[in-house]
């Protein structure tokens, strides 16, 4: 059904032959003489788009540039069709009068709508047993040391999926250096945490729960409370099957990941305007939307859940981000690219949490990222776009289970 | 429908003939010579059933004996039926032999059904408007000054209520010195707080959300923060029509009261029994319900939720109860009678939460408010009997609110 509305709205697409240049929505956003050279200076400094291609791959290669953009479109604009014709591609001369109906439709072929479901690893597949043990696990604050927090405390479903605070409170009241991340959309990411240091939903579960400044919990500590629940132990044994042992840490990880993976918010209004619903956006969103595309945010907040999942450097305070894990040098103030969907829902901002506004926090992207300065309006048109991107988060998800009684200890 | 059913069962009571005697079943449990005089002591002290009245109208009135029990029938069986034939009732006498299918049937007279909704106050009309603004206000954390806890942290809908720790953990992980009692059927209860100290649901609110232990916040903050999220002003309107500046302080309290009128928890197996499923209980619970009347537990734990509502003496630690709020020497140690609905669910037990096991918080009442020494036996089977009182807390409540945005500050 997905494909085909994709397939239908490709079709639909190059039908009103509507055709923004790669270059001008996707590359100039970095390419501005400031993050990066600007067209002129590659059209001077490369002759052919092989060229060019080869310059690009490299860059990619190290990680320079990010990966899965349409170069080679971009390198037609600039070189392609120089080399036929002799003519240069402006991206001016986009059949924009010819688009009856929502001129801004053309930009949705930068995004994509959100799946589903994320990708599910086949070490551990999604049971209707193992996503209602994990909901019961992610909302018990047995978890914690204190039992008073659960991981529903941080990252509350009331509130997009975390906890609104600058830096989130955890055991004996200590707070962490870094703003929590919603889990709602989570399984989209290709790694976990600001700086990445886990690479899959069952790693990072395992973190907040041991962590000191959180719950502050151990692995025997959590296998011992649970154990002592009979309902638990016969909840564990159906959503493991076959396992001899199964009420393990590693299994109550395994559980709250799959659960997270349904954590997923469709619906938003973006998404509806994706899908077909044209009227789903405000103009001011609209425009936004074409902004976001043109000043290059979709350079790195790319995908179904707008993050390449890659880390870029934002030398914003004295956190070394990325560094702290791979103590590679050039991963100094380096972070992974936050989504942004119910991003409207998820402030304060950055990893320290230390912006309250979105439309302060789209400017010192805009800023600090893409060497843009925007004015106000454009700020304020963005963070509208942004605020679009509001989903729906599942019942089901915040139906509070009835946990079983009281562990003894 | 309820009053049918109960209109029903009472003729089918009197149908079968069943009839145990309200002496045995109600004032023996205090009458036993420790806690108060004995049957024989009574009979030798007075001589007419009007003496005998007389002297339990001046003891109810002072607060020595609990109000509303079937005073006059047990009269009758003391004095009554003496006085016109010169035979004493036994309660022996019961025509228990008569009983067809289910024996334990005829205790059920002393217990009333949990009715759909508690009172709802003149001044606090309940509307669905005002229940979901509740639900939400419960719900959000910002309430608090550190916009971490919210009512549901310490009394959590996943977990009976309450948060099953001894003593609730607070701002700035402060605890106070008693447990969190659950916030399920509370409206049916005739005070609030262990030592009374609120009249009402809405005085009660207005506790916790300023306790320094607790959620440490102001009047001030609350209405700050909530005037500064727009949708909530809009649901505050629609909640409280007809008022001019609706954000107030008194009508937070208001909405959380209505909301938590709404917690009540139909369908537990003992309601089911009570409404005619005679198979809802085992028989070890049948059992339990029988001691539970024999042994006089039920002399303060009586009515709909299992609570009197009064105040009784229980020394237990140096915690003064009744007397903080009233100075009044002779409410040193009293504490209200709590609900015992979900009691299973809301370990640990006393008003200092300091015992973990239902049979043991048990054995020691039946100790020191009854004077009764329990078997094991005769404490697990009480404690069986009180695990059916656990019922549904309605799905809607359970629902978790989409809360508004951010507040700016």
């Amino acid at each position: 059904m997905r494909r085909a509305l994709i397939v239908l709205s490709a079709l639909l697409f190059s039908a009103v032959g509507a055709k923004a240049g790669v270059w001008e929505t996707t590359c100039s956003g970095c390419h501005n003489g400031v993050v990066a050279p600007t067209k002129e200076t590659l059209l001077s400094k490369f002759k052919t788009r092989r060229e060019f291609m080869a310059a690009v791959r490299e860059a990619v290669s190290k990680g320079k540039m990010p990966p899965g953009l349409k170069y080679g479109m971009a390198a037609r604009e600039l070189f392609g069709m120089a080399k036929r014709g002799g003519k240069q591609v402006s991206p001016t001369s986009s059949s924009q009068g010819k688009v009856t109906g929502d001129p801004y439709a053309k930009y949705k072929r930068f995004f994509e709508p959100l799946p589903a479901l994320p990708p599910i690893p086949a070490d551990n597949p999604l049971t209707p047993e193992k996503v209602q043990l994990g909901k019961m696990l992610y909302y018990d604050p047995r978890l914690s040391r204190s039992k008073i927090i659960s991981c529903n405390t941080c990252h509350n479903l009331s509130l997009g999926g975390d906890d609104n605070v600058k830096t989130s409170l955890g055991d004996h009241w200590r707070t962490g250096g870094r703003n929590a991340p919603t889990t709602l959309n989570s399984g989209f990411l290709r790694v976990q945490f600001w700086d990445g240091r886990a690479p899959t939903l069952e790693a990072q579960a395992k973190g907040p729960i041991q962590a000191h400044v959180e719950m502050n919990s151990t692995p025997e500590i959590v296998v011992r409370r649970l154990k002592a629940i009979p309902e638990y132990v016969e909840l564990f044994k159906k959503a493991f099957p076959g396992e001899k042992d199964p009420v393990t840490f590693e299994n109550v990880a395994k559980a709250i990941a799959a659960f997270e993976r349904t954590l997923n918010t469709p619906n938003s209004p973006f998404q509806r305007y994706l899908l077909g619903d044209s009227n789903a956006l405000t103009k001011e969103q609209k425009e936004g939307m074409a902004l976001f595309v043109k000043y290059g945010c979709i350079a790195c907040h790319s995908g179904p859940v707008f993050s390449d999942g890659r880390f870029h450097k934002f030398k914003w305070n004295n956190d070394l981000g990325r560094y702290r894990v791979t103590k590679n040098p050039a991963d100094k103030y380096k972070f992974r690219t936050p989504q942004l969907l119910n991003v409207a829902v998820t402030a304060p901002y950055f990893h320290d949490g230390s912006v309250n506004s979105l439309e302060e926090a789209v400017k010192i992207m805009a800023q600090k990222e893409l060497g843009k300065k925007l004015t106000g309006e454009e700020a304020k048109k963005i963070a509208d776009f942004l605020r679009s991107l509001t989903g729906e988060v599942p019942l089901e998800a915040r139906l509070l289970p009835q946990l079983p009684g009281n562990n003894p200890e």
